[in-house]
C-alpha cells in the first residue's frame, strides 16, 4: 500500500459497487474510506455484506460523503437519471470522479458534469473497466502496426447478457425510465460504442445509423438493439480511410462479448471482451498476412492464440490509473482530459444512435 | 467409383473450375467427362493443368457440350452475366445444373433459370461449398436445440478477402460490370447472407437495409460493402421471433470468414466459414448456458472448441450431393427444390440490399 492512499468515498450501492469497492481495496494506491446510501442501514449492510474493514464511515446520504474533507475522489454507481446532479455537487465540492457508465442522459448533460470538472481541477474517468485490462494496449499495439494488421477496415461488436428473472427485466435499474432511460444502449451498447471508437483511435465517425428492430420494454426503454458507424474516406493522401463498424447489444440474448476488428492484413477477434472469462489472464486471436492456399482449399497461416497475463484484476488496473492521475493531481500535476473525451464521444454516438431511432433509423449524418 | 457415376461437362474454365472439376474427380459417384471453353486450346490447356484423364473430351464451345448427349450434368463457373442464358440453354438441353454462385444478376433472371429447370426436370443447385461440409449440419443441430441453444437472436457474418494484386482489382471478372455486375455482394457477399438465411431456416426478413458507405471501383462495381437485415416478431405466440443480422463483405480487406449466431441460450462462432483452415477438419466454437461469476468476475462457462473431421473435401460433398439428386432422378425421382429455394431467397435480399443503396441506405421492406 502506498503511503498517501486516494481515500475513495462510495455513492451507491449497486451491484457494481461491490466488484468496484473490491478493486478499490485490491488497488496499491487507494483505499474506500466512506459508503453512503440513502439510508444508513443499506450503507451498513454494503460494509458488512463486502467485508469492507471497520474504520470505513458509513454515511446515510450522499452529502455526507461529498461534505467529508477526507474524501479525495468519489465513485458514483448511481442511476444515470441522478448522474447530472451528483456528479456536478460531487466536482464542486471538489471531488475526484470515477464515475459508472453510461456517464449521462446525454452527451448535454455530460457536458454539464465536464464543465464543472474542469472549473474544479477534478480528474474525470468513467467506469469502463476493460480499456485497463492489459491486454487492451497489446491489441493497441497490434491494430497500430501498418504491417501485421494494415489499415483498419471494420469492426463488429455483440455484448449482451440474458437474466432469466423476471426481476431483472422488470426491476433492475437498467431496464427503469426513470432511472435508466438508456437502457441496454446505455449499459452494454456502451461499451460496443466504446470499443469501436477505441479501435478508431476516437474518431467519431461521419454517418450513424441505428438497426432497424430495435426491442423495447413495456416503459419504452430499449432492451435490444443494433447500430452501424460510418467513416467516410477523406479527400486527402493520408486522411483517414473509409472504414464501417457494426454492433448489436442486448438485454435478451446469451452472454456474449464479442469484438472483432479486421484490417487490410490482419484480423483481431476477441470473445471476451468486456468481461475476461478468467482473471489471471486473457486471450485474443490474431491473424496476420492470410491468404487461400492453391485452388482455395484452405488458408496458408491459421488464426493464432495470444494470451496476456494480467497481474491485478482489470477493475483493480482501472482504479490504480484512477488513483494514480489523482495523485499526480494532488502534486501539481492537471487533469488527464483523455478520459473525458473518451467518455464523451461514445455519448455523441448513443445520441446519435437514439436520434436515428426517433426518424425510423435513418441516417444520422454528424 | 459408383458403376454410372454423372458424367459432367465442364462449362467454362475460371479459375473455381479447377477446384470444382478436382472435386468431381473426388466424388464417387460423379466424373469429368468434358471440358469447355470459348477455344478449344483453352479447354486443352485446362485439362493438361489440372491433369484430367485423357478420356476427358475437350470442346472449343460451350455450344458443344450442350449438345453431346452424353453429358448428364454441367457445373457453370462463367460470369455471373452469362448466367441466364447458358443455364437456359442447358437446362432446354436437359442437363442438370451445378452453377456457381451469384446464380444470376437479380431475382428475375434466376427465376428464368430456375423456370426452365422445371420445365426440363433437370436438378439446380448452386455452388455454395459451405453448405455440405459436415460442420454445417452439425451446428444446425445446436441451432436447433431449444435448451443448449435457445432461440436465435442476432447473426453477424464477415467475408473478406484482399488481393493485393493490382490485377485483381483492376482486371478479374469479379469486379467488372459487363461480367460480374454485383461485385463483392454477388461473390462473397453471397455467402454472408446465404449463412445467414440458412441459420433462420431460410426465413426471408420483414427489412433489408444497406450499411452507409458501400465502396464501388472506377466502374461503379461493389468492392465492400454491409447490410443489415431484420425479422419482426410476429403477433401470434409461436410466430417468428424478432431478429437482427449484420453482414460486412469486401474485397478490401485481409482474410476473414467470420460467422457468429446468437441466441438466448448459447453462442456458436467460426472463424473459417466459407473456406475451413484445412481441408481434413473444421471447428466451431460453443458456449452455451454461460453466465457471469459471483461479482462479475468471470464466466461460468468458457467457450468450447468442437472439431468435425471431414472425410472428403467440401466442394467434393457438394458434388456427392448433386450427382446424388441427379442419380435419383435418373431413378424416377423428382429434382430436389430445397436448393433453388436456398438460392433464390438470397438473391432476393441481394436485389433488396441494391435496392437499398440505390435509394441512399433506406430500409426496404420485404
Amino acid at each position: 500500500m502506498d503511503e498517501n492512499p486516494i481515500r475513495f468515498g462510495i455513492i451507491g450501492c449497486a451491484q457494481i459497487a461491490r466488484k468496484v469497492s473490491r478493486a478499490i481495496g485490491l488497488s496499491h494506491n487507494s483505499t474506500v474510506y466512506a459508503v453512503a446510501s440513502r439510508s444508513f442501514e443499506k450503507a451498513k449492510k454494503f460494509a458488512l455484506d463486502n467485508k469492507l474493514p471497520d474504520s470505513v464511515k458509513i454515511y446515510g446520504s450522499y452529502d455526507e460523503v461529498l461534505e467529508d474533507p477526507n474524501v479525495d475522489a468519489v465513485y458514483m454507481p448511481l442511476p444515470t437519471s441522478l448522474h447530472v446532479r451528483w456528479a456536478i455537487l460531487a466536482a464542486t465540492k471538489k471531488k475526484h470522479l470515477l464515475l459508472e457508465k453510461p456517464t449521462a442522459l446525454n452527451t448535454s448533460e455530460l457536458d454539464q458534469i465536464l464543465e464543472a470538472s474542469r472549473l474544479n481541477g477534478v480528474q474525470f474517468m468513467d467506469g469502463t473497466m476493460w480499456l485497463h485490462h492489459p491486454r487492451t494496449p497489446k491489441i493497441k499495439e497490434l491494430l497500430e502496426d501498418t504491417k501485421l494488421f494494415g489499415k483498419l477496415k471494420s469492426i463488429h461488436s455483440t455484448c449482451t447478457f440474458y437474466n432469466e428473472t423476471p426481476a431483472f427485466l422488470e426491476n433492475n435499474i437498467r431496464v427503469k425510465p426513470e432511472l435508466d432511460a438508456l437502457g441496454v444502449l446505455g449499459d452494454v451498447g456502451w461499451y460496443c460504442i466504446g470499443a469501436i471508437l477505441w479501435a478508431t483511435n476516437n474518431q467519431l465517425p461521419n454517418t450513424v445509423t441505428a438497426l432497424p428492430g430495435p426491442i423495447r420494454n413495456e416503459s419504452g426503454v430499449l432492451m435490444a438493439c443494433g447500430g452501424s458507424l460510418t467513416w467516410l474516406a477523406g479527400k486527402e493522401e493520408n486522411d483517414q480511410e473509409e472504414k464501417v463498424a457494426t454492433f448489436y447489444c442486448s438485454f435478451l440474448s446469451n452472454v456474449c462479448l464479442d469484438l472483432s476488428i479486421h484490417g487490410t492484413n490482419g484480423t483481431i477477434r476477441l470473445k471476451d471482451h468486456i468481461i475476461p472469462c478468467k482473471e489471471s489472464s486473457a486471450s485474443f486471436e490474431f491473424t496476420s498476412g492470410a491468404h487461400f492456399t492453391e485452388l482455395h482449399l484452405g488458408w496458408t497461416v491459421e488464426p493464432k492464440k495470444i494470451e496476456v497475463v494480467s497481474e491485478v484484476p482489470q477493475e483493480t488496473a482501472m482504479v490504480q490509473e484512477f488513483a494514480r492521475l489523482v495523485g499526480n493531481i494532488n502534486h501539481g500535476s492537471c487533469p488527464d482530459d483523455k478520459w473525458s473525451e473518451n467518455s464523451t464521444n461514445i455519448q455523441i454516438v448513443i445520441d446519435a444512435i437514439n436520434k436515428s431511432l426517433d426518424l425510423g433509423c435513418k441516417n444520422v449524418d454528424m
